[in-house]
């Protein structure tokens, strides 16, 4: 059910909001921390021994029927009780100057959210990222909050199975049977793990990104200049959570996007990222070679303070990087990257963002914003997969890495791309060696070239092994990824193709109860429950939508069959008479009557349902 | 272009004809044999350098504008002058019979296919396989269409790269930098390709699957009793040749099964595979304990008299297997398998299959219908992948494959099903050791069991990887799996998420020259070469819509960017900037001219080209 929620003024008119089908929003307060509520989404069965499964759910309010959502007054500050203790310093904040929306005329000059927020910063001495209360032993709510999240359907698993919960290959990750608060405060601290969690965005609700946590998925919105507006843009947020998006990169340019974020941030449960570089270069009229250090660090407090949770930084670009990428087939394909490189090239000198680096540490450290170090030489194509360009840049973003956490920022590295399935094992092998294990965090990779409209597929094959081998989030790809701006069909295609290649992922590195939702779905299948095997799935809408195309009628939902196979060639249904034969065989020769449970076979029930031909 | 194609009576009405946009139909005749004519799909560029790329094409005589296609008449026979002279004994043939088709009444009858064709059979004593005749040292006009059909563009790649001619992990298999008659003859002698070409099947246009060849795809069609008819089965297998499957396997069940195969056949430029044990069924009323091998003989001959390919043999299913599935989470999820499986058990002995296998090589040898031995009980839940029953029949699969061999049949050996990631490499390793690297051909796998409706792209990842690690077909999967029969939409998605799979595999392996369409359509992409991006993708109709459904206007299919990014911030426009000014840049320093060149980027050429707000 999409209830519509009313905004006024130009800003969206409806966001999508209800539960999916089939499930509902449930809360686990932890008993020691009752201040804490840990949203699921709990998807109800007809089966009697597992009347419920719970699933991890990105989606926040919005699938909760109890909760009204007025987009002008944001969503709940889930995270207030927890900052304000923490003594942080309120502030009055930069003031909006008409450069941050892009010079837009009142004519055309969305309003900001009115919702009214604390603004805070944080000081030297006291801890302020989630890394510096990790280091000096703190658990915050935030670490408690993702432990319990993490934890899903993990406590049943490990109780049913002993020490043995799950097989799979990990490649040196270290996943725990059981997720601790500790354990997450323990993985921030040696920097394998971040939560993204702006102290400024107190609607968010916590998620961790790290090897040994499940695998995220980001997605991207925005306008750009030739399409999109607001209206779609938080609906856009809102639609991408709802299928799975654990985050959002905000890559809007142009007109109004001060104000636009302003209403994504307020109404996001997820952490939001941006690349700041796109509205400084707005900020100086689209010229990169004008770019500059004032510009750009006023653009960092800028949204900084708004509450974005990451910043995307191409500091790794250097000079000496660019003469390398001149005999690539693709060149340099990262929009961040290619302005970089235009600017360190035209100024004949290192980047501000790499001479000043140590200022952006200090600058994003005070609202804990984490780096999201970007790739901005990452591979474009096949043939420019694991060249010098690319791995020089990672291994400068290894150093950068080091100078961050000294200074207590959070970080992640953004990695490729286009890369062959034959070398995608190296790039994570060279990032973990060069970034000390900081997390990883891919754009697929594209596993060929030769698909446009059809690159969600393509990447998210390389996605899933990337996945596999160790990256911590993946950036999804849409079908429109070379070709156009993704519509709301695209947004979801690509978040589900890519929840596919995490929970594959989850899977192969032996994620505990990571199978608990094949195994329901699976049993669900075998046993006729239509309805369930449809709210299992990760589209529950479409996988119904299909059934019924060839089976329109209720009666079908029931039915021992599927249009695929027709009643006479069901194997499960042969296979549900075999084992009932099997089992009775057994219990018959247990008795001492074999030839009798031949006999019972033979003239047992027939093989077929019947048909309604 | 789709241009109908008439036919009379109820069989279908029209088939899309014509080429695929931007490319036509051309043929390469060897110059040592003339009556062979090569055909590849030649796709136009506008790049001066490069102004055809030609790519593999199964899609037969269909999109050459040239043939004019009567399906009542069926295709050329272009094996004619090949098997003429080879010896093989004109026979009357079978009798058809009301139960071959399903006892459909006078009033349901589809018609035969009018085509009149000289049926043959072999005899003992002289060769009649691929199998035989490469034995016997002789190459075939099969082996040489083969191998220049997979040489394509190798000789270029060779030319150009000497002997280092791509790079690639190919785990073990043999893969030359060049295909030669000879090398064709050497793997189908050794049982590690086959070429299904049954002699009575002369419209074939022969096609190789084996490791050390391109990774081929098969698609699945056929009616069932709920859905589709004869109208459909045609134009699907046209349709899913058009989109580049390989190999087409005719599952249809129920009424005129026999006369619309005899349209199919007629009409196929590609191996057609059956599962003969379906149409065995129908005729003993559907319940699997009253087959026969009798029935089960007779329908083999039916089938290889009109010359289907490979034939799907569950001989594997063996009576002791049977309880090693009852404690499986989804039992036995192969028709054939739990078809077999019910009459092992009812009858409590081994399957006339097992036990008849020696007379089912000899019918398959006279006519050359290579066998696919299937796996009956493969998983159909991550649960319960590489478990003791699927090994224990993949081990019988095995001595099956000896057998065969030693009477002159050529084998591949199918392969599941569900299997998380990093149970999938196992599969491999164990088929090629249990089956001496008899040709692996596997559905899948899936890598998750909880997105129905997406199990094109579960199983996608799957599939790329076990292609990757040797197996020599795919068999797609669509997006309806599970949930009901595919239409045309689906089938194209499917052939084309395969054809994905199937050439990342390629790249990933290392084939030579694998990497000249990526390329190609990289550089399109670089140089703004819309309509060549278009062309080289594999589905340009698709490419082409996704772009134009924000850039519409033809001046846009010129344009230096597109509506992802935007006019001002299209990276690959950056590099292109860059480029020049590094070019610049380095030649103004071999002319010792350092000042000069800086100043020239500094005032050169602005970053951006024109928006159109």
């Amino acid at each position: 059910m999409n209830i519509p929620a009313s905004l006024p003024g130009s800003a969206p008119a409806t966001v999508t909001t209800g539960p999916i089908g089939g499930s509902k929003k449930v809360y686990v307060e932890p008993p020691s921390h009752p201040s804490i509520r840990v949203p699921f989404r709990e998807i109800a069965l007809t089966d009697s021994q597992t009347p419920t499964i719970r699933v991890y759910d990105p989606s926040g309010p919005y699938t909760d029927s109890d909760i009204r959502i007025d987009l002008a007054a944001g969503l709940p500050l889930v995270r207030e009780p927890w900052i304000e203790p923490r003594g942080f310093q309120a502030i009055e904040g930069r003031t909006v100057r008409p450069e941050d929306n892009g010079g837009a005329g009142p004519d055309r000059l969305v309003a900001p959210c009115p919702a009214q927020r604390t603004l805070r910063m944080g000081q030297p001495g006291a801890p302020v990222t989630q890394l510096e209360f990790a280091r000096a032993g703190i658990i915050t709510e935030e670490m408690i909050y993702v432990a319990h999240r993490e934890n899903l359907a993990r406590a049943e698993a490990w109780k049913g199975a002993g020490t043995q919960i799950a097989d799979g290959e990990a490649f040196g990750a270290a996943i725990p049977a059981f997720v601790t608060p500790e354990f997450v405060r323990q993985e921030i601290a040696l920097g394998r793990a971040i939560i993204p969690a702006n102290i400024n965005h107190g609607e968010l609700e916590p998620m961790a990104i790290g090897r040994n946590f499940l695998v995220k998925v980001n997605a991207n919105i925005g306008n750009s200049a030739i399409s999109s507006g607001v209206a779609e843009e938080v609906e856009k947020l809102v639609w991408a959570i709802r299928w799975g998006a654990d985050t959002i990169m905000d890559l809007s340019t142009g007109r109004n996007i001060h104000n636009i974020r302003s209403w994504i941030i307020r109404n996001s449960p997820v952490p939001i990222g941006t690349v700041p570089i796109y509205q400084a270069l707005e900020k100086v009229g689209g010229d990169p070679v004008k770019l500059t250090w004032e510009v750009f660090k006023d653009t960092l407090i800028e949204q900084a303070e708004q509450g974005v949770d990451y910043f995307t930084i191409h500091a790794g670009v250097r000079l000496h990087h660019v003469p390398l990428t001149a005999k690539r087939v693709t060149g340099i394909v990262s929009r961040g990257g290619s302005i970089m490189a235009r600017w360190c090239l035209a100024h004949h000198k290192e980047s501000f963002l790499y001479e000043r680096f140590d200022e952006i540490c200090d600058i994003m450290r005070r609202y804990d914003v984490a780096f999201s170090l970007g790739d901005g030489l990452r591979p474009g194509s096949i043939a420019d997969a694991n060249d010098e360009a690319q791995f020089a840049e990672l291994e400068t973003l290894g150093e950068l890495t080091k100078i961050a956490w000294a200074r207590g920022c959070q970080v992640m590295i953004e990695g490729p791309g286009h890369v062959p399935m034959h070398k995608i094992k190296l790039n994570m092998d060279k990032q973990l060696a060069c970034c000390a294990e900081a997390p990883f965090y891919t754009l697929g990779p594209l596993t060929t070239d030769i698909a446009p409209g059809y690159d969600h597929i393509t990447s998210g094959i390389g996605a899933a092994m990337i996945g596999w081998f160790g990256t911590a989030m993946l950036c999804y790809v849409t079908p429109k990824e070379h070709l156009g701006l993704p519509d709301r069909d695209d947004v979801k295609t690509g978040v589900i193709t890519y929840k596919i290649a995490a929970h594959a992922a989850d899977l192969a590195k032996g994620h505990p109860a990571a199978q608990v939702r094949d195994d329901a779905l699976s049993r669900a299948r075998f046993e006729f429950r239509w309805e369930d095997q449809f709210n299992l799935s990760l589209d529950p809408d479409t996988a119904r939508a299909y059934h019924d195309a060839t089976l329109p009628k209720d009666a079908h939902k029931v039915a021992h069959f599927c249009s695929m196979c027709g009643p006479k060639f069901c194997s499960m249904q042969i296979t549900q008479d075999l084992r009932r034969d099997v089992l009775a065989m057994e219990a018959a020769a247990r008795a001492g009557m074999a030839t009798k449970s031949r006999e019972f076979v033979e003239q047992g029930a027939h093989l077929y349902v019947p048909s309604a031909e």
